[in-house]
């Protein structure tokens, strides 16, 4: 079972805090509540207009940092993820 | 008798919380009273700026995510439907 | 005596809640006030940007679903009608 | 001496509150202070974006129903008239 | 010294009061601080999305209704002036 | 040392209210904080839609009129200088 | 470990206030909190309606002037960054 992200949304898995810390980067202490990274599972379908696809500028697999307002979450098999829309992320980690 | 959504609007059947348990997707707590599963009913007519309808991303018997805001309920034969616009819907489940 | 709308605008003739049970389709408790199923009356005129005339989605006699929120009240010869965008119809009930 | 209508604006001459029960047409008691019928005096100047000039779709003799917001009062030899958009005329009433 | 008005901005010497009253056109007393009537000394310069200079719909010299908010208020040589957007100006007083 | 603006603004120097009154322009009581008059010292980059530089209205060496609202204060070398979008700018003066 | 900016977004890293005044400028005090130069660190990509890339105006390496509202802190490697979109940077500091 998959959720497939409508339009310009982007579904993310967030990353715990501790693991965060592992990687070398910290969200400062005032947006502790939802601002984390987070790795992409799914991207939705955008469409220019003349109806032709558009592609994403992230992937499925990437790491990104989700903004602190905007972007739902919903639950799926007991794990938290979020559905973001595309010009909310902020970045993509590279390694 | 049926409702024919108008615009970019998708009639939606709210789907029980009790049966989203059972499918292994929860919308968590904080947002109990609204946003849930739905299945949709009809979708609308959208037309492009030449006047050519454009394709709805969702279709009749879909399973969607609806958003916490936005829609409005209306009752058919003791059902209670809703009316949203397709771009609110934030994803389709796919099984 | 009769108002032609304008722009695209639609007039509606709003129907009795007592009516509303008979056909079947009910309004929620939390939308008493205005909320309600009307009969189109007459629509405006809308131009696209090339000055041709656009179909309405609505016409006379059909059975509409009115928005919560938005539509203007006018009296005319003891009836209360309103004034309603057409973006803001939310459906038409097809018997 | 006379008022020429900038832009997208229609002068009208509002009517009495009298005069307009005789009509058969009342405003609802929620909407006492400012909304009623009017007569159009003069229109402004409207161009499409390549500068040819847009008709308005009412014209001076007719008899228009007024929004409840929207709208500047201006003096003219004792009489009040209104200044609106016209957008923000809600309808035409034909006799 | 003169002041040139930037874009769309119309330089404007407001008429005072007592003279309004001469020319028989009065403001109504809800409105007494600011909206009145001037006289256009300068407009500024518009362009159209081509870079062709656009026609303003009024010129220095013409009696222009000014309104109630909008516009902003400098002093040159002792008279009060108002900066306002051409599109903010209600109408054209012709005598 | 110096400040060159980002897009469409303008770069700035105050200049200080004595200065004002000999000049003949002065600002009225109620707008005393902030809106005055300035010397333009440097002008951004605008762009059209195709990509092309598009002229500023106003050049270095400039007397403006600033808003009330709107723009940025920087200090450079013990200078208070002011970010301004071009098309907050009021007008300028000419001697 | 590096994070890439998407869209039109810019990756800052701030400059403390004690070596701005070394430099000779000095934010205003009224703006303590977050306003103050930075330094960019990497650029997003942004496209034209065509679908080709657009160049930014900074580059990594520029001494750019934050704005006071807007960004989001993000911590790399004990570093606060800033991820500012590009149009609301006021501009550059040439040395």
């Amino acid at each position: 079972m998959k959720i497939r992200p409508l339009g310009d949304r982007v579904l993310v898995e967030p990353i715990e805090e501790k693991e965060q810390t592992v990687g070398g980067i910290i969200i400062p202490d005032s947006a502790k509540e939802k601002p984390m990274q987070g790795k992409v599972i799914a991207v939705g379908k955008k469409l220019d207009k003349d109806g032709n696809e558009v592609k994403f500028d992230v992937k499925a697999g990437d790491t990104v940092l989700l903004p602190k307002y905007g972007g739902t979450e919903v639950k799926v098999d007991d794990k938290k993820l979020q559905l973001v829309r595309e010009e909310d992320l902020l970045g993509v980690i590279e390694k």
